[in-house]
């Protein structure tokens, strides 16, 4: 079989979270995420991020995720703004809108969304009450495009949110890759400082399901529970979230899973760099989209799996590569190899 | 007070609708639709279309008749795709996300779109299930920008939404404007036969509410009235849209009415093309978009009421025109009046 | 044609509205409820209420106005309490439920419920989050089934609400038959003074179309013109609310109406009564539910058409029997001959 | 700590699933379902029920399945039936509704409908388009209460149901524990043949999460990859369902963990039988409802865990007994001591 560089979930889990589980795999806890490997990660999460008050919840994926935290936020005649390339756009079958809410959309090139961006949407949404009351702003750390927003940029934006009256969320399913990004001066606590509620992603970094979120005002989640309860996310054994939070948390074991998916995506953007590559985005996470001559494209597919991403031309397209916490030195050093070859 | 030019709704109803109302108060008819005027209404529709099979409802307004469409329509995964200028899009506070849908954009300059923009929606959709799948393709005739679609353009877009297994929706506030438009050559059959559903609109021509919304394809409404009763549709009262249509319909008094406010507007236009003014869009029906200095808007604004649309830069900004039914020789004398003297 | 007995809504308009119609028709007005008659109306009813601040919003239909009223007051995981008889639960096509709530059903013979009803529905969700938590208690006053509340029965409820967080709506499509009871003790600053919310109805009281709600707490409705838009509920011409409003209210017209059409009824009943005929409820409204012989029902259709309402057994049914604000003398004057020759 | 007969998930998951996790942990898979061990557990349970074509989609928790499935298959206006006690209208707050559907409700004090209970609802649902129109029938084997139906039982209401173009749904939250009770005559096969969908679950009977839903008729089932995605039930390491299911239906696991479920209970029904103890309902699978003296429930409550169910007077109350597939042997026999020692 051809090695995946297709995403980062083409694996189970980090060796340590299988061994939590089969340590506890016994135990008698309460359900519903009242056991005690949740409330133990839970204090974990509130410690990092300096805020005891934070409500925390574990979910299984980041649609669900994205779904929870959005519709528990708005009003039904309230939307939500996001970029044109967000999650919540183009990949979650309309789940925003099947939950009632329009997203107001900023064009962007590279993933990013601007304060500028915002207040267009802002500007154009005056006819009250014809039109959605756009109220909170959604971004993803890294994006869907494998940029990121550094410190001053979350910044910036949030302190433009609160100015305005906006709510600040961080989709972050690929988190710990972003704080893996040295340049980007980000933290756990960076993160929480910086946004109303973000959700912190296990499943595409080493857990077998599990996405954190995190509210930075206790206020904003009261309620919560009914509605992870009402879309079918509770899960009746929540230990099985708690347990692998635990793990990733262990250590800053997810911290060392995102430097490592990262740092083997860049030995690939290293060698194609030899060969003057152009890329699609200026990525420097576990996301790269290399824009490739078609020929050089089916030479590769012969060794590995991956997506082609965007015609470009007739001669050229972009495909995505993605290194995970478990790609192997192998499987890169063989990649590089045949990257080496493609002239 | 100062004239309204500022829309199609300042006034009541057409006389001849009044007096139908005086005429048939006392009679005691079947509530929910089923009273006599509304069958005659629906009887002359199916002959003026030429199908006899067409399933026709009445409704009290234009929102009211987008959402129950597309709701009705729909499958909870799909999504219509519109103008980004389209009314669902920019002046329904969301009626179609809280229905559960997205709608996908397509840009535009003039409010139109075409099979172009379509496929490209289509060929950015093929990521499934993880994406919505589009389904119905909404445009409104005349647009909300006081374009209008031909009859050439209406058979081009519907035969490539058939083609492609796409619905076709035609949100008709100001369909009598648009068939008034000689080189356009429509009809309401001409337009029955080029779309799947559409509505023809009364609001906007004379009537006190409603819309009436004709299905061609009597299995696409089978379930409809539910509905429009669940939605907080369906009036005990019936008879109050049926009484409007059958007058509007009398005479064709329908096309009377839009070649008046066409008629009244493009007297308008002449004026403001003496004095070279430039327009946002290029409009024969009863909407008009010139672009005027600021100082001349203010002037304008002391003797008539009508809404600044968007500003063009620090001098200029275009204004919206809109002339009904209902809109007065002398005031459109008065308004031509003030053009010529703003130099 | 036979005459109708069937329901309130079967002739058209008070002669009153019409005229108002007619003087208004052509003066140029704001769309969208800032219309001066609808200002004026709503004047008018903080006036009768004694509450300057209530907020007011006038809509088409009942159903219409519940599923605005209770979709803008719950929060998505939460219920609203009704009787089994309640209009939302049985004659509205699933309206709340489409708009995300559970309808938490109280049995009841008379179509009305007690504090003690609505404790055994709190007493069964306290499985937090599990379960929906009900915030919402409606009545209809009139009921479904022609009973009614009293003044000292609503305070009872109100306070019970009140005291146990609960928010109380009265659902007025037949309120004004409902203070025209003598007995009840009712009014309009009454029904205000003892619910958080009620709609006042037009359609079931001699208007073409419109029902006012109410809300009798400013910070209950400060977004509810955007509900009223989103469900297509907003009329570009509000004109023709406001209009029969003003009409209705001028010298307390609408009791007067409320007084016929209980009368009208009343007149029926005595002549059952006389017969010793068994009724399904006690009303004293203008809903009435005579127990007969399944022969005198079908000697009663060959003159009057009316519902039958309900089975009893193989030998008798209920049917039910409405008078309006437009029920003549001389129809009520051929039943109760009817009734007579029953024997 | 106490040991808990509170419910069955207090345990993760039989250690066959565990082992398996570990053995396959390292091998790179395909996501969202259409890994290996997916396709050979549906492939095994289309064997099992003898349905090469049936739909099989493994999703996470069973209020996520229930409202996965009834949203997928009812048009907006469509309702479903269910028991008073069902689930989905007791303990998913208000899931079915928020996607839109009303429950009628059928009174039932075993947990059980019959083809009485439907026909009722569907007799009072006649007023067309003014009500629900009811088109899905859902049951839980095992009901919520402990008992369940047999096999012929299952034949009549689907029978019935098929006579009236009614779907039939059963909710397998505890499907095992129901197969297991040998005077049921039930297999995967007979329940498959005897409904249109189901869920078999795994989550509480030896899973760490897990519900297989199976579409007996492939059409009904044709978009739900959509709806899985869209309510953010689509795991990206859907291996992780897939791998349990094969462990569950290796060497019918599933059955022999249902068979000691009930087994572990049915020793305590013994105990409390020689006892002259009444219960709640008449239930031979795991779930047990012995009806106490409350100062005996204060004397096990010192030893176990356990929910006090039911107030029945002021001297005696029901608890719920509920053993799992991980019940022990020395728990059990320490119940029973203590059953003994109450008197």
């Amino acid at each position: 079989m051809k090695y995946f560089f297709k995403n980062d979930y083409s694996e189970a889990c980090h060796p340590n979270i299988l061994q939590a589980l089969v340590d506890t795999n016994s135990v008698q806890q309460l359900g519903y995420g009242h056991d005690d490997y949740c409330k133990q990660a839970e204090d974990i999460l509130r410690s990092k991020i300096k805020n005891e008050k934070a409500g925390i919840f574990f979910v299984s994926g980041g649609t669900q995720a994205n779904l929870l935290v959005i519709s528990s936020l708005l009003k039904p005649f309230e939307s939500v703004i996001a970029a044109q390339t967000g999650h919540i756009e183009s990949n979650e079958t309309g789940a925003i809108e099947a939950v009632g809410h329009k997203i107001n959309l900023i064009p962007t090139d590279n993933g990013k969304i601007t304060t500028e961006g915002i207040q267009k949407i802002l500007d154009t949404h005056l006819n009250i009450p014809h039109q959605v009351r756009p109220k909170l702003v959604y971004i993803s750390n890294t994006t869907e495009v494998g940029t990121h927003y550094s410190k001053s940029e979350l910044e910036d934006l949030y302190q433009f949110c609160q100015s305005k009256n906006l709510l600040f969320f961080i989709d972050g399913a690929r988190l710990s890759q972003a704080i893996a990004i040295p340049e980007a001066d980000l933290s756990l606590e960076v993160i929480a400082k910086n946004c109303d509620v973000f959700y912190f992603g296990g499943t595409k970094n080493g857990a077998l399901i599990g996405e954190a979120i995190i509210f930075n005002n206790e206020k904003l989640c009261e309620d919560f529970p009914y509605f992870i309860k009402q879309k079918g996310a509770m899960l009746a054994k929540g230990r099985l979230l708690g347990i692998q939070f635990l793990e990733l948390l262990k250590d800053d074991l997810y911290l060392k899973l995102g430097e490592h998916a990262n740092r083997q995506t860049q030995k690939l953007k290293n060698a194609f760099d030899e060969i003057n590559t152009r890329f699609l985005t200026d990525s420097v996470s576990n996301q790269m989209f290399p824009i490739l001559k078609k020929e050089h494209i089916e030479v590769l597919q012969t060794q590995f799996d991956f997506y082609v991403w965007k015609e470009i031309d007739s001669d050229f397209a972009a495909i995505r590569l993605i290194c995970s916490w478990a790609t192997t030195d192998e499987a890169v050093e063989e990649f590089v190899a045949a990257i080496h070859n493609l002239n």
